[in-house]
C-alpha cells in the first residue's frame, strides 16, 4: 500500500468511526447534531487520528478498534476550532473552505455543539474496546492534554493574552507547546496506551510527538503567511493582523522553515526503539512538514 | 446532627474537594483559573453534590472519598451556567448576586473557563478513589447526563428553540427532563455507583432523582415569577421576558405549586428500598421544594 493509499484508507476508517459515534441528525434536538456533523465532516485532514492509528500500528500489528479512540481526538480538535472561531474569540468566518459553524447555526448553537463534542469524546472513550484500566488512562490522558494546565485550553488563553505583546521565544514555545503540542502528543500516546505500549515505547512516542507537534505549528504559522485564503480554506494572514506570536514573527520565514525541517528529523530519530512498523509515523512527519494546507 | 448542620458540613466537604481539584490561581495561565474559581466559589447551593453524597450515604455507612465524585457534578453545573449566561445565549449579567463570569473576565475567557471545567470533571473522575470499572461507569454516566442526547445540552438547545413557542406540556417536560433532570438524576446514580449500589438501589435512586428533578425545576420556575432579583441573586422575571416555556406559564402558579408537592411525595415514596439511612435524601427533597432562592 503506498503512503497516500494508506492515508486515504485510515481517514476513511476514522470517518466511519466518527459517523458511528456522532448522534444522527434524526435524533432530537436535530439542529445540534447537524451542527456537530457540519463541522466534523468539513474535510478535516484528520492529522491527530492518523497519528493515533500509526502509533498503535507501530506497537502492534493490526490493532483492533483503535479507530474509536482516534476519533475522539478529532472531536476535541473540532470542538476547539468551533469555539476558537466564535466572534468572542478569533472571530473567523471561514474554516476548511466553508462558513464557520456559528455563521451557519448561530453563536448559541455553536457554543453548545462544541460543548457536546467535548463531552462526547469522554463518553466514547469510556466505551473503548479495551479493559477499564486502559479506558481510564485514555480519558485522563485526553483530559490533561486538552485542559487548562499545560493543555490545549491553557494554550488558547496564552495565545489570546499574547496578542500584541513583543515577540518572545519562551512565550511562543509555551503557547505552541500547550495549544497544539499537547493534543498532538496525546494522539500518539493514546494510540500506544490502547495497545499496551511499554514505558520505553510510550516515552519514544512522546518525544516523537513533541517534535512533530512543533514542526506542525511552525508549518501552520508559515502557511498563514505564505498561502492564500482560498488555498487554506480559512482566512490567511490573520496571525499578523491579530499580532499573534508566531514563528515567522520571531525568527523570520527562512529560519522557521529550517526549524521545521530540524524538528522533522528529530521526530524521525525519536522512533529508534521501534522496528519498521514505525515507517508510517516517519512518513506522517514528512507529510506534516511538506503539507500546503 | 440536625439537617441544617448536616447540609453545612457536607457543603464544606464538597468545597474542600473543589478547592483541591481546581487548579490554583497561581498556576499559569492565572486568569482562567481565577475565572473558574470565581464562578465555582460564588455561593452555589451545591444541590447536585449534596444529592450525590446523600445517595452514597443511603447505600453505605460513611462512604470514603465520594466528595471527589460529587464535586465533578458542580463543575459540570457551573460550566453550564457560565456558558448559559453568555451574551450569545441567555445574556445574563447577574448570577448568585454577583456579575456573571463573562462580565468580569470577558466572553473569550468565560467560554474557555466553561470548557476547562467540563474537561476537568472527567479528569477528576478518572482518578476517583474506586476501581477502574466504577470510574468508567461514573464517567459514562456523567457524559450522557450532560450530553446532547437527552442530557443537559439537549435541554439547553430545546429551551432556546422553544422560546416564543406556544406553551405545550409535552415539550415542557422534555426540556426540563433533559436540561436539569438528567444531571440531577445522575447525581444520585453516581453516588450509588461509587458505593457499588445494586440494581434495585440504583433504580430507586433513579426514580427519586426523576421526581426530585421535576420538583426542582417547577420550584425554579416559580421562584423566577415570585421572587425579586435581589433575593434570587440572578435576574428575576427573565423567563416571561424571554417567553420561556415554564410550569407557571403552562399550569398557572397554584397548580404548579401543587405539582411540586406531589413530586416531593413521589420522590420520598421511591426511597422505600432503603432503610433509615435514606432520611437525608427525604430531607433534601423537602429542602428543594421549600427553598426560597
Amino acid at each position: 500500500m503506498t503512503f497516500s493509499e494508506y492515508v486515504e484508507d485510515r481517514r476513511r476508517r476514522v470517518d466511519e468511526a466518527l459517523d458511528r459515534w456522532i448522534p444522527a441528525e434524526s435524533l432530537v434536538p436535530h439542529t445540534i447534531h447537524k451542527a456537530m456533523r457540519y463541522s466534523l465532516f468539513a474535510g478535516g485532514k484528520r492529522i491527530r487520528p492518523l497519528l493515533c492509528l500509526a502509533a498503535a500500528e507501530a506497537v502492534t500489528d493490526s490493532p483492533q478498534g483503535v479507530e474509536q479512540v482516534a476519533c475522539t481526538l478529532e472531536m476535541i480538535h473540532t470542538y476547539s476550532l468551533i469555539h476558537d472561531d466564535l466572534p468572542a474569540m478569533d472571530n473567523d468566518d471561514l474554516r476548511r473552505g466553508r462558513p464557520t459553524c456559528h455563521k451557519v447555526f448561530g453563536d448559541a448553537l455553536a457554543i453548545l455543539a462544541g460543548d457536546a463534542l467535548c463531552t462526547l469524546a469522554f463518553e466514547v472513550l469510556g466505551q473503548a474496546p479495551c479493559d477499564a484500566e486502559r479506558r481510564v488512562s485514555l480519558i485522563v490522558e485526553l483530559a490533561r492534554a486538552s485542559g487548562s494546565v499545560g493543555g490545549m485550553i491553557a494554550g488558547q488563553v496564552q495565545d489570546i493574552e499574547g496578542e500584541g505583546k513583543h515577540p518572545d521565544f519562551k512565550l511562543l514555545q509555551a503557547i505552541h507547546h500547550a495549544k497544539t503540542g499537547a493534543l498532538l502528543k496525546a494522539s500518539l500516546r493514546m494510540g500506544g496506551i490502547f495497545c499496551g505500549a511499554d514505558e520505553e515505547q510510550l516515552a519514544a512516542l512522546s518525544r516523537y510527538g513533541e517534535h512533530v507537534g512543533l514542526a506542525f505549528q511552525i508549518v501552520d504559522d508559515l502557511l498563514d503567511v505564505e498561502q492564500t485564503s482560498g488555498k487554506l480554506g480559512k482566512t490567511a494572514g490573520k496571525d499578523a493582523q491579530q499580532q499573534k506570536m508566531t514563528f515567522p514573527a520571531v525568527y523570520g520565514i527562512e529560519r522557521s522553515r529550517e526549524m521545521a525541517e530540524e524538528e522533522r528529523l528529530s521526530a524521525s530519530l525519536a522512533l529508534r526503539p521501534f522496528d519498521e512498523r514505525a515507517e508510517r509515523l516517519r512518513e506522517l512527519a514528512d507529510l506534516i512538514v511538506s503539507r500546503e494546507t
